[in-house]
């Protein structure tokens, strides 16, 4: 359920309510707008049930949900979220681009992609510490010692880091060293890891899984809200059909289906949602005109010598080229890079 | 096979390789680029093996293609095809867009959707006068009736007019009365109808199956091509998913690829590529940024008393507001509406 | 809606209803079972509702159906549809396998290919005379010579024949020829083709098409019944999913599904469903205990010889193994080959 | 890498094959079956690729593998892999049967449920003490609680028990108390629970992911096996297609690949094959006729008022129902239940 506050509803009566919510045993979730205060409530349906909202004081009315998933519902949270990363703001007006190669492979690779990608104007540098990998001998990642190395292009560039975390157990070292921790799309329903990040205080890029329906891409990030971290970023990554020309089929459909259904920012991935570099390009325009906060695009000082995911990777020259069409995409829509 | 012929190759030395190919019992395509001829040979592979086409006079060289369609690559005519349509050219920098209600209703209603939809800009009234549908109780369509009302409409404003034919037996009637003919989604491997509309010489829109690949909606568009036809255009309309928040999972990844792969025009149908009106604008967008060469729309005067389609037609304050929004984007990529 | 008889109506009574229902514009289909004669009634919704039904004499009931297919469904008629193919029973206790080559490619491979599926224990010779193929370049079928080749085949074998209709031009020679007339998977939508055969009086195959719901399928059934012919047979063949070990994903639930929703035969075609020939014995197997009515196989004398669909023809010896273990399989759920 | 021995070669030979694969930093697994031993070589390609091993004593042949699993081909172990579970095999003649609810709900609802299938012949009880669910807000299970109830039901039923681990953290407090451990459906690419589970000496029973391929599906399976345990069951549970008469398309057609594929054995389970309870009967005896070495069935004592998955569940008077009709398809291929 989702109590609606009167505009003139006090701190006292806001707090009468959440405390009227919380002795009966269901959880209160706050989302203070601009213009009024919203809760959301949380727990057995029949305790819900009972609770004489309308009798509150400062409640204006109750809206009863009947989709499994509350906090990241426009319901709930009317305006959209902006959320900040030390001063980059992610789902404002101004488009986000995260960059980088598939997996950190080496000093030298990384250092160099962060700078091409810092030079062409992107703001956040993106690299795989720990790699899930469909085969058990392919290459894992350097771990601990990949991370190691992005804090240190961080630190030369002034690029944000993005990484994935791959399990629960790597959540508190992966967080020491990223700025926004990258849920992957295997494990977009690994409800545990979920949890763990949902009790962090790093922003969450949630990939869509692979044969995920919007519904569930959105309870997912119910897990991540319901735990106290409101600050999840959807990334739309492609889904799997029987279509075999492209690596997965880019359903932009969905970005725009959830600016209209939930408050959180969406972004995409143009590398793995095609697989196929040269439909990069057009696929990042497309996915700006279509109103994404951002772009995540693999890029590769050399992507024939990737230790993975070369044939989606941008060269440097296309990259910078990418950058300067979706920066007159965005403009023409009123946005900007 | 696809014969290159020399940049200063005359006039009797094509016509000597034709005559060469089509003694032997093939067929030869010409395709007369601004700069050279390039010439496609159609048959049996033992008798293009044979063919000694080094040692013809004018043949700089030959290509061979493993692929089965021929006439539709890139590789067979590098230049975009430009298709003009009584002065309306699709493919062109100028964006085309076919707009109008799902089926032909009414007079009434046909001449109000046509009126609205010329105002706003649109060169192209679609509507459907024959119309495939899942049930046999549901309402198939006015008919000739309708071709009647559609060429009327054409009268009073001026628009060219798009309709499906769904049949061999109403391929003459249809042509008699349609600028561009439509193949729909459930016939586009209909290969008789696909022969049938190569025969006319009426450009044809040829609509991706709900579960085509690339490679097979390329190669329906060969059949087409085959049998003389040149004039194809091809239309994402969306192909059918595990995902059932849309109606069809809108495909421009496939948009993107085509330009590539073939030289044929590319439209793109946002309203059964979603089946949700909300989703049409930022998708009508997305196709342009994708470098679509127009859109096909539905537009409907009252969307909640259409007889199909409602909840996927724009209101004509909805159209207006796209044909706005898509000019924007078509500029920002050197385009225009 | 489907009008309930008493179960002591009289004939009078039967057609006094009929009478009524087609006076007011709407068309009646009569089931007659054992017990009860059953009346479906087709048409315009309006009209529908205001038929005075509950106060015809014999009526019993009337049951409003929702969905859009009536004569296809049990409700409509609740025993099995058993059909009389010239003394071959399809949908009866005993299975019916329809096997043969994918092509008639020649007179000694067709005359090879039917004794040995006369001589394995077929009751039909299945082969293509006219092809629906990808390309417009591959070999397309002998057409009416091979449905000569055909009858000499049932000629010389006494084997029923089941033979693909691709247009509705041809529907009246392939009728002249064929005992079961086949709607393959790409024309499952082909509508008018699909009233077309509705209109002759040979028994049709119709195969699911290759990204159809169970809903779609029921309905052109539907269409086909629409038309006055009652005797159709659904084929399940596979559908297009994201897997690619196999070409297509064979949907055997479907089978079990449509038995319970349909009075037709379900026959299932493990050779185009799976496209590998070492998977085709053990999903025949399967398709028998999920209480399939029989078995659609490709059978070839040298399937490495093949002109089409090589990989996923039987040879003699795995058809003959194949016959004795669905055999066996069809005694222990109490049926017989 | 797969090495196969001469069926001479000597302990030591053998011996000293994998000493010389494990001094250059590789790993060795031994195959050793009743005619020879073969040697699964894992690691870096280059090192794999500068061994001598045709110059090693006792071998026979090396065979190179392109696939990226090895452990689980039948390449590697031509015999039919089968799982002692304290006396119950898997994988042998005798098909083995798992049944119970989705989820351990009470003490009552699951030691009735013990009872009824137990009854009717299964040897495992199934049912999930922690379940991943879509909403945070649903059921989560009632954890080591759940545990410890179906502790109980074995000891009062003499039953198996198989339950699923749904992260690392509790790998051990589940493997203290479950004889098989079960990865869901959401978690085979969660490679690290795979690693995990791999670790332990309980056989682990790995569902397919909704969206994998069988070689996803088999590399998943390697990740447990890489890591020393042998004891995997592969189980079949539908794939998510366009279709949604069913909750998921049962692919029968993996169970027969799989068995051809690889050594490993395969179940399937109808119930969130289908997702519909009267399907669950026929696809269960397809699965035995396809040579499925058993079924994983949801049984509840009371299907309408179960907390989760009802609509799939069977009654005890259809469990019944469908173990004979399961015994008597067995039997008709040669095996038994």
């Amino acid at each position: 359920m989702i109590i609606v506050m009167n505009k003139q509803a006090s701190q006292t009566e806001i707090e009468g309510v959440v405390a009227r919510i919380t002795e009966v045993g269901l959880k209160a979730h706050l989302s203070e707008g601009s213009f009024r205060t919203i809760i959301g409530v949380i727990g057995e349906k029949k305790l819900i049930a009972e609770l004489p909202v309308e009798a509150m004081a400062g409640v204006e009315k109750a809206i009863s949900v009947t989709e499994s998933y509350k906090l990241v519902s426009r319901e709930f949270k009317p305006e959209d979220t902006i959320i900040d990363v030390d001063g980059i703001l992610i789902g404002g007006r101004q488009l986000v681009v995260m960059a980088g190669p598939c997996a950190v492979e080496s000093r030298e690779q990384l250092l160099e992609s962060a700078f091409i990608v810092k030079n062409a104007g992107a703001q956040f540098l993106r690299g795989g510490a720990y790699k899930p990998r469909t085969s058990p001998y392919a290459f894992q990642g350097l771990e601990e010692k990949g991370l190691e190395l992005l804090a240190e292009a961080r630190e030369q560039t002034g690029l944000k880091i993005v990484t994935e975390v791959v399990d629960v157990q790597t959540v508190s070292v992966v967080s020491s060293y990223a700025d926004v921790l990258q849920i992957g799309a295997r494990n977009m329903q690994n409800f545990q890891l979920l949890k763990a990040v949902g009790k962090t205080d790093k922003p969450v890029l949630l990939k869509r899984g692979m044969a995920a329906t919007l519904k569930e891409w959105l309870n997912a990030a119910e897990y991540i809200m319901s735990e106290g971290n409101y600050n999840v970023i959807f990334c739309e990554r492609g889904i799997r059909t029987f279509e075999n020309y492209t690596r997965n089929t880019l359903d932009l459909s969905a970005v725009a289906a959830l600016k209209q259904v939930s408050h959180l920012p969406v972004i995409v991935d143009p590398s793995h949602g095609t697989g196929v570099w040269k439909l990069v390009r057009p696929m990042a325009r497309a996915a700006v005109a279509a109103d994404a906060d951002g772009l995540m695009v693999e890029v590769h000082p050399n992507p024939a010598k990737a230790l993975s995911d070369g044939p989606q990777s941008l060269t440097p020259e296309n990259f910078s080229a990418m950058m300067q069409e979706i920066d007159t995409v965005a403009r023409a829509i009123g946005r900007s890079l």
